[in-house]
């Protein structure tokens, strides 16, 4: 196999996160549930935004968050995701360049604006979002380039993909490919809502092959076999063949699942919780930037334990400290 | 006189922020001088921003955030001041009035697009401030509307209006229509750059009366002075006629200065400096909103300081708590 210029490829929507603090009675007001993601049209999303409060506007999108989070590992990520070029679009082309992830897909020029996600925090530190995918609707197999995926170790694919009908294409297109070319292909179930659109497909991916690494919450682990007990749903998980499966348990740690073994590791400890978004893709982020240094599977979830306790300290899912020396001081170099 | 609609009409440059945290070396590779605020036209701007870390976009400009800490301590306040009619100044359209600001000044149809300061963050927190003043510069006196001048006990006006040529007419017919109704005049000195490029102009602002309340960090003090010492500094200010000052001097707390007496207040107790941009801007909020509330300059300057101690704790200089919530929390109510 040819050598990887890539540890992880992730393909994703591009979305930049709209983020104002809230307090639950906005949620009711609103109608909202508290931790979801919900999909909304252009009206709605103007009428959120009116009666939201001040924000913050950060780059965003579960997958390339978790780009982001590979790189500031010091390990070499690309994304593949679809934005407009309009304002917005080149606000997430700016942050995930500079955040030395490798993006080349070509903006929409016409069509849907860049993908926002309007997300309110709750004092709890809980998001709930609430995005407008836009552009992202755009994103087909013409953009992906098989090369590109050949020369990744890790091809990463967010189950929101499901969500906008062309990119289940592209996705199923990069996966193939991965493979073709003896790559590891892995899967984050991305939101239990999302689990519950498709759950059919995404047990489909697992039984047949088409994915090796899963990524998911144990709400999300829940939704995917349609248990009550989060024990339950890891025994299901244990009998799918091949697969190695980590699912994350906000403050009770994270457990590796595979046919042989089930690992707890625990959480790093935090200051104050002030926004859970992108823990679960920063947690992804340092597992798999762990699997390219070749750590075991402890030293993986702890990896991904680091990246999620920094990325719960502040606003926004993209890490503000850098996670490799953030890696070193704990001894994870 | 009338009775007041709003406690404090601020009138300054509309901007939105866009903050990287960097290292000390790149503002050395840049040759930018920490802690300042300085000038840039749109190419340099988009130089910049190439250059610089992914980023937040958060509304700011030094009277807008100061009208919003204002508003968030339960005073009431307006904002006059000029963005296009873009995807930028929608943004700060948005946030103003979504923290309980008015804020009616009509949006440029064309022109120079929304303003934009460029903002690096050490991680000293010290912050570095690069600005385009784009749409600023079509402020005029046209967007000063004298029954809404009237209508407000205290007009606060920033330094960094001298800046765009048109803004200092508007300034000044704001000044005057003030004090025709007999309102009270407030100045920020913004910045001790800005002072140095208009000093004789600042001093006259003084000297004539037309303003009645100033506030200045120690360093813009001793520019406006040319003095070495700060104490040096405040002797001079004390010999100014009926001049109200307010001077800040960042971890030693603040001094107000009148003929009458010189008041020394320490600051509040943070747990982690993240990023000092619009601690001034802040403490200038708590201090007026203090005299709406008829406090005594002891408790004004309190209020400052506890404004200011919030927004140094975040990256942003917009409040993210309910400062009237934690002024009560601290027997400031």
């Amino acid at each position: 196999m040819a050598h990887a210029q890539y540890d992880v490829l992730a393909l994703g929507n591009a979305i930049v996160d709209v983020i104002a603090r809230t307090e639950d009675d906005f949620l009711l007001a609103h109608n909202l549930e508290k931790g979801s993601m919900r999909l909304i049209g252009e009206p709605e999303a103007e009428t959120l935004y009116k009666a939201m409060g001040p924000a913050h506007i950060v780059s965003g999108g579960s997958a390339a968050n978790t780009a982001v989070g590979v790189a500031s590992l010091g390990a070499r990520a690309a994304f593949i995701g679809k934005v407009k070029d309009d304002e917005v679009g080149h606000l997430f082309t700016h942050d995930i360049r500079a955040a030395g992830v490798g993006f080349d897909s070509s903006p929409a020029l016409g069509g849907p604006a860049t993908a926002r996600s309007f997300i309110l925090v709750t004092p709890d530190g809980e998001r709930t979002m609430n995005t407008y995918l836009g552009a992202c609707q755009n994103l087909t197999v013409l953009d992906i380039d098989e090369a590109q995926i050949a020369a990744s170790s890790i091809v990463y694919l967010e189950g929101y993909l499901w969500d906008p009908p062309a990119a289940k294409d592209a996705f199923r297109k990069a996966a193939a490919a991965a493979h073709k070319h003896g790559r590891k292909v892995a899967l984050t179930l991305s939101d239990s809502f999302c689990v519950d659109r498709w759950r059919d497909e995404f047990i489909d991916l697992i039984r047949t092959g088409t994915i090796d690494i899963l990524f998911a919450n144990e709400h999300e682990l829940r939704a995917l076999y349609v248990a009550a007990r989060t024990e339950d749903a890891i025994e299901a998980l244990r009998a799918e063949n091949g697969l190695l499966a980590v699912i994350t348990r906000s403050e009770q740690g994270s457990v590796v699942v595979t046919r042989e073994e089930t690992l707890a590791v625990p959480v790093f400890p935090i200051n104050e919780l002030i926004d859970t978004t992108g823990a679960g893709d920063l947690f992804a982020a340092g597992f798999m930037a762990g699997l390219a240094q070749d750590k075991s599977y402890r030293d993986c979830a702890r990896l991904g334990a680091l990246a999620a306790a920094e990325i719960i300290q502040h606003l926004g899912a993209r890490p503000e400290k850098d996670l490799a020396a953030l890696a070193a001081e704990n001894g994870l170099a």
